[in-house]
């Protein structure tokens, strides 16, 4: 996407965005690692599977965007660790639910066999449902306490039945009817941007965000959370599998609703990009603490995998 | 159990019970009507599915025991309305869980075709999903905003992976193993006590309890959520079909881990009524306020179904 000074540019703030991301995880990682029991404590399958699924190698975006969110506020990253966690709970359990025989029914997730493959459907579902548990236990945990509510309502919005797992239905809906724009937009603000969103705004929340300031963070994870799945729908059809670390072309094969299926390869790139430019014009009121989220905005777009 | 005297008092606190109860289920019943997204809300399949399965003709024992926890600290209804829609949407989603082919497998609940049954795996999993999001965002609504974080970590501890969750993972793994006092009480106390108790605990936070005052009902709530389940054992060996509601002797024939199973029908109602009483005395300190805790004590170990 781009070349030239253009191209000079964006290695740059990929690699800003790359080391935010890693710093991002090594501190994500570390607080998960404290917050979810030992593989030793009963029930340790449970535990086990549990660890399996939340330490696979994820790229810890949605934490990423809520420690930046708390950031563009003047918060902490300690402030927004357990919003960072929650998050990073609520997508895994999605993807082990999402990953049954029931629903997707996938055999492998990030390389490795996926969780109800190794521990079966029961442990899996239970494993997810635990997850979800913790990630609200999680929230309750967050050092500014009067802003708990709050956090919770996002969350809970971004990632019920108007949110992640109502896209989870809509998904299942429309398998093997023909895709159009407004029903491929609403899975994907839905399932994947919802939760996005929220990961920015509980974020925001936490580091003690006013109501305008978390309304402009909301805006910015709405915009973000749609091209990082435009994105994802782009890479499925361009990427080569050394790059993407997983078979490209399965969106087609599965006749998946996506934007390049209902408007094309280059409209849906102008697209993610004019979203992109969306979402960081509305980062402009905030000023220089807003950088990361920047960053990230322009990771979620221009990255190659 | 019991005749004479002590029955007429039975019946008279039967009758108590069974008017708080019916109080406390259609209080309750309106507050989840109103909390939860109608049919008509996108994805309806879902919200039908959350509806089927949450309007199904519950006891609401554990809304009941949340109100009555609030008013044994000077605690309103209004107070506990929250946690009381949260336990039974909790109670509600492993319900559905429960009953999936992957899971015990069952075809009917309360005599109707179980969720799954009616909507599909896929639907009836993300049913639960969404009810148990549902439940911890009602939480963050409770009007006493600083007992928030309390409440929510007792009701997560009741429900998760150390408590509700990790019993059904007990259960199911003790399955076609001969079953053992601790094996069977560790079960029985994850399983069903966990979530009972948060269920008194949480409605007490929610009302306004000092640290005393929850602790004494937490202390309550452990004994009466395991003599609950005791009592649900001797039930299904001793109860008719036409009182039970539904077909007695499952647990014989499933083997299960059950107290009859391991101590006998005479030592597993002796068992039930010691907790009973045990759970009564705890109350003493409380008052008059408890009076309901008390009633809804007897209820619990003097039900016929």
């Amino acid at each position: 996407m781009g070349g030239g000074v253009k191209a000079h540019k964006t290695g740059a703030v990929q690699n800003g965005a790359a080391a935010y991301l890693e710093k991002a995880r090594t501190f994500v990682d570390q607080c998960l690692e404290q917050s979810l029991p030992p593989e030793t404590a009963a029930p340790q399958t449970l535990h086990k599977a549990i660890r399996y699924s939340i330490f696979a190698g994820g790229k810890r975006l949605r934490p990423a965007l809520a420690f930046a969110g708390a950031e563009a506020v003047g918060g902490s990253w300690d402030d927004a660790a357990p919003v960072a966690c929650a998050v990073e709970m609520i997508h895994t359990y999605s993807l082990i639910h999402d990953d049954l025989p029931a629903m997707d029914d996938d055999d492998l997730r990030r390389g490795r066999p996926t969780c109800h493959k190794v521990f079966g459907d029961a442990i899996a579902i239970l494993a997810g449902d635990g997850l979800l548990t913790y990630a609200f236990e999680c929230l309750a945990s967050c050092p500014r306490g009067s802003a708990i509510p709050a956090i919770i309502k996002a969350v809970a919005a971004g990632s019920g039945t108007q949110g992640m797992v109502g896209g989870q239905v809509l998904d299942l809906e429309g398998e093997g009817k023909p895709p159009t724009l407004p029903g491929v937009e609403a899975i994907h603000r839905w399932k994947t941007a919802a939760l996005i969103t929220a990961s920015c705004e509980a974020g925001a929340l936490a580091g003690g965000a006013s109501l305008k300031e978390s309304e402009i963070i909301r805006n910015y994870g709405q915009k973000i959370g749609l091209a990082f799945q435009i994105v994802d729908d782009i890479l499925d059809l361009t990427a080569s599998p050394e790059t993407l670390g997983k078979t490209p072309g399965k969106d087609v094969r599965a006749q998946k609703a996506t934007y390049p299926a209902v408007m094309g390869l280059e409209r849906a790139k102008l697209e993610a990009q004019q979203l992109m430019d969306a979402a960081r014009a509305e980062l402009q009121a905030l000023g220089a603490r807003a950088q990361n989220l920047e960053d990230l905005a322009r990771f979620v777009v221009e990255r190659k995998n």
